[in-house]
């Protein structure tokens, strides 16, 4: 089959890769239309030690079922009824997951020790013609809902995850740091709650963007707009917020928050930044700042707030490119300024 | 009067400093003991700009009353009961604060932007024959306490503000880093919640001091033993505990914090490193930890706790010494090795 593979080096567009083979348990699903997240870009600058087919945001067909063994092999209700999944347009969470261990048991799956996660760690990812993954990882997908749409479930999701850590209320003054892709969603997603909220960036259209989409999710939600999208340059340094997310995926934007949150209030960390910065942890202290790492999220309360229009993903796209030219993507650099990029994989006819 | 005072070089005691006047709705408090903690040696080392007399960790007794004017001063019930204060055995919270911003408003008084800190910030401390306390910062000390566990009311209270910011019961797999003041009274707060408790050290006399205290904290709550000291170089490094609080004094700390805490687990930071350290945040990121910074607590749970003996602290005095033979004790690595030192200023006869 085709795939971008990336083998600790270099991305490079694949045409003899074998089609793999669903473990019992697992369905092998045909993708449509995958999304490109930062992560993807880090990990093919070595950052992460993967090697493989990249990717972990995809929508797709199943196509095949392997049914999970009497042997041992844990068997969810989606297992259960395996068969019902086949032909379904899907999208599937990442951490696929033993299910037995001590954090499994805790109900901690999604940081399971041996887990594997699509496109990031010991399993070939979704920038391909097919992928695996456990049936009961899957998500179906809406039929009013586009590939385009079903794409974002992912990192959707990931962006709701901050609302089940962290109480935000329409009283709730909050930040988000970057215009990028994530912060978009992620301001989105807390426009929905009528909060006080600022979007921080630096680019004129990408703020005009979510200046227009938050509007949108606010009134979605009958709450009134609260919404203001600021210049980094701009924003007036005052330590009176309650909630600041960092979404620039740059180191810095820790110190940045810091500067922005009121004493007791909270951070929430939403991007892995590669390098490591000198960082005095003093003032989180004696400010009693909470600092609130936050990674995957809800699939379902993803894939609700879009199917009930109350967040827009489409106009972050920035372009669609077939699969077979994408591998230049991936270079240093390579689309500077893009939101949301696809890659076209099946044909949509 | 005397005190021992910091002129941003050098502690030195000084017999030649006027007698404090209250201010409006202030309390003049004749001290009787003090105790030295690691924030007096970290000015001591010039690090936080502070000038002035060292100190906030007290008990004394209030020997004079300047009385709330009409002018504006808040006025809460303590001021407008100040005679009763007169003549009383006393501790103070350390925070001034304005009463009116908004920080104040919000019930985030302790964090007040316009707020003086005893013996920190822009108001001289404890070491000294007398301090000055707004009458709604003070505490009185029942009489079965003697004047060496009153000094601890302090330091006993920021170690009870771990239990007001993150649940810890029975069930919970807590750690407490270092062995040293303020890890030892930590410990003995989270004892007697029955969690299961492992405080690492590097000392062994401290370490078997502690086991006995925290023996007696969970048998003064009833609840069941379930603790054990470590040794640092014998302690497992197994990511599976719920709750580690970092009370090492070092920026390594927290890198070690972050090898015990399982994932969704919360670090508590109780201590202020001075030195920045490298860091790389992405595993809070990616194992979604929690980081609370964490300052002063409550007193009157310290004073209950002390008053119903549940956790012991006279155990913990090392050495008391007069205030005018004090002052080199703040000389770097003047005290290797001691838990707490007390001042004696007033004679208790």
């Amino acid at each position: 089959m085709r795939a971008l593979h990336f083998d600790g080096t270099a991305v490079r567009f694949r045409t003899d890769l074998p089609t793999p083979a669903p473990a019992p348990g697992e369905a092998l699903i045909r993708v449509r239309a995958a999304g490109i997240c930062q992560t993807d870009l880090e990990i093919a600058k070595g950052y992460m030690g993967f090697t493989g087919i990249l990717g972990h945001e995809f929508v797709g067909i199943v196509e095949k079922i392997a049914p999970a063994s009497d042997a041992g092999v844990p068997t969810g209700a989606s297992a259960l009824n395996a068969a019902r999944w086949l032909g379904k347009r899907v999208t599937g969470e990442i951490n696929c997951v033993c299910g037995k261990c001590d954090l499994c048991a805790r109900g901690l799956s999604s940081h399971c020790t041996a887990r594997t996660v699509l496109g990031i760690q010991n399993r070939d990812g979704a920038f391909a013609d097919c992928l695996c993954l456990p049936l009961r990882n899957l998500h179906e997908i809406p039929d009013h809902l586009s590939d385009d749409e079903a794409a974002f479930v992912e990192p959707l999701a990931a962006a709701f995850q901050i609302l089940r850590q962290v109480p935000i209320e329409k009283r709730t003054r909050a930040v988000v740091l970057g215009d990028g892709r994530l912060g978009q969603l992620v301001a989105q997603v807390l426009a929905t709650t009528g909060c006080a909220l600022t979007l921080v960036g630096h680019h004129e259209s990408k703020l005009a963007l979510a200046e227009k989409l938050c509007a949108g999710a606010t009134a979605a939600r009958q709450t009134s707009a609260q919404f203001r999208a600021v210049f980094e340059r701009d924003l007036r340094a005052a330590r009176d917020h309650d909630v600041v997310v960092d979404c620039t995926g740059h180191a810095e934007g820790f110190l940045r928050a810091l500067s922005l949150v009121r004493p007791r209030g909270t951070i929430v960390l939403k991007t892995t930044a590669a390098a490591a910065a000198p960082l005095n942890l003093a003032p989180v202290v004696i400010d009693e700042i909470t600092i609130v790492g936050s990674r995957c999220g809800p699939f379902d309360q993803a894939i609700r707030a879009l199917a009930a229009r109350e967040v827009q993903v489409a106009p972050l796209i920035s372009r669609s490119v077939p699969l077979a030219q994408s591998a230049p993507l991936f270079a240093p650099g390579a689309a500077p300024g893009a939101l949301k990029i696809l890659l076209r994989i099946q044909d949509r006819t």
